[in-house]
């Protein structure tokens, strides 16, 4: 008997963030809504980033508004840093979603500081959320392959979850594959590790650019993964990178797991909306396979 | 320690038998040649079938001359009856395809008789290939969904394995997920069944329809398998059924498992040369997706 399994949803956040043009408030909201009609309960729907940075998210308290009139969604935002931990509690996020990669090149480029003044600003930040009793989720970007230092060492990422790990006992961690390069013997290996090391729930974040999205997660799940990152109509490519495809897309999660009984809670019908609503948003680089397939189709 | 694979060829047969006009001979050849230069040394290069039926293999005999020319390239082509067994035979196919479906609605759409038919005509071929000594495989189709039966039972996968199983002890079984749509713990269990049960060496065959081509590659070799079938350029795709898409690339499953570090044989700057080439063929219908990721392409 298969495991059900969480599939968050990260097309608001992730899907859109690379997307140049202003993507207008009320889409996000569309986006959010049709996702939550297809039974998604968990969704990263924005991101408190510098609007200067990243001016995609500018919006991201408003759509959480929306979002949080929703019953029983339960909204991740993502929170860089003190002040956007700030304006996250303030705006009544239900879970803060911090991050920084395993790797030393990766961390520099993407946050511009050392893996250890990271962790020692978001050590502060995860103790200040346990106290104020806030569900947190710990990125760890890059966990298997990094653009600028190749494979990861399976040593290498489990060293990172013990450090991050000890910050706080409930924590739930993502681990990312974030270029899509990861390979499932090594995804098999550090969630086995980690499941059996800890008793935290862990969450795989995987991208299908290289056409191993399921593979991975399908390793993640074998040995115990639970919870599973995915974008709806498969958004999130990077402009920059040609053929870089974005994250696994949600609806080819959906149908990998209704096909081996592990129950998601997804109305398939109603995920294909939500998909193709995601999948049109302009500006867009959309992704997914099932969404083309007229033998998915016609199970809706 | 990963363990090695064979990745069989099938693009000059499977990728090619469904595009309408007529590839030239000499471009089938030289699909043939730039895979062996990168490595492959198993190939279906053809099938002898009725050219009034599928009129794409009608040179099969010249396309298997110019292959047997290349030292070390073991060819199959397919024998869908007494005749095509004959014209193998006298034309020097190092081993003979046999097909037939695992369930009975499928058998009847594409081969016109029940199952006991096929397994009777068949099961004396396989005798008499089996005094000659030629190698052979036998193909079950379907054998995880079938377009017209939808999901196909675990044991009526495995009660056909045993009936085909019990022509030759030697046979190498071939068992296709045909639609795409197998689900990865189906094929984890059937293939676990089979190589537990039987010292047969056994094949996967899968197609990327839907997305799970590499995941259940992955969930056959977690089990043991050690064989695979894939087409470069991810060819075979049907050209009356829009959005279906054809066998797993080869390159695909090949940059999978050089990530696992199971060695294929293959060198993958000239798989990269063989498989742009069977993706241009004309009227062909290509898919795959490392060939188009900038990552895989710097590997080479």
């Amino acid at each position: 008997m298969s495991q059900a399994v969480i599939i968050s949803e990260v097309a608001p956040r992730d899907g859109l963030q690379s997307i140049g043009s202003f993507v207008p408030t009320e889409t996000k909201i569309a986006m959010v809504r049709a996702l939550y009609e297809a039974g998604v309960r968990r969704m990263e729907v924005g991101s408190f980033v510098s609007p200067r940075h990243v001016p995609q998210m500018a919006d991201t308290a408003e759509v959480l508004k929306a979002a949080k009139q929703l019953p029983g969604l339960e909204c991740t935002v993502l929170v860089p840093n003190r002040k956007g931990f700030d304006l996250a509690m303030d705006a009544g996020a239900d879970r803060l979603g911090f991050f920084m990669s395993v790797t030393e090149a990766h961390n520099r480029a993407n946050l511009n500081r050392s893996r250890d003044e990271s962790l020692a600003e978001l050590s502060a930040l995860v103790r200040e959320g346990a106290a104020a009793g806030v569900a947190m989720r710990f990125n760890l970007s890059c966990a298997f392959h990094c653009p600028f230092e190749g494979v990861v060492p399976v040593t290498e990422a489990v060293d990172m979850l013990e450090r991050v790990f000890s910050l706080d006992p409930g924590l739930e961690i993502g681990i990312a594959d974030t270029t899509g390069n990861a390979a499932p013997d090594q995804v098999a290996a550090v969630f086995a590790h980690a499941l059996a090391s800890w008793g935290n729930p862990f969450a795989f974040h995987g991208h299908d650019t290289y056409g191993m999205g399921l593979a991975n997660a399908l390793a993640a799940y074998e040995v115990g993964c639970r919870i599973f990152d995915g974008a709806a109509g498969g958004l999130g490519g990077c402009p920059f990178a040609p053929g870089a495809t974005g994250n696994t897309a949600t609806e080819d999660l959906a149908w990998m797991f209704r096909r081996m009984g592990a129950a998601t809670g997804l109305d398939w019908a109603k995920l294909l909306v939500a998909a193709d609503l995601c999948a049109a948003v302009p500006g867009g680089q959309p992704g997914g396979r099932v969404r083309g397939v007229p033998g998915a189709r016609a199970a809706a």
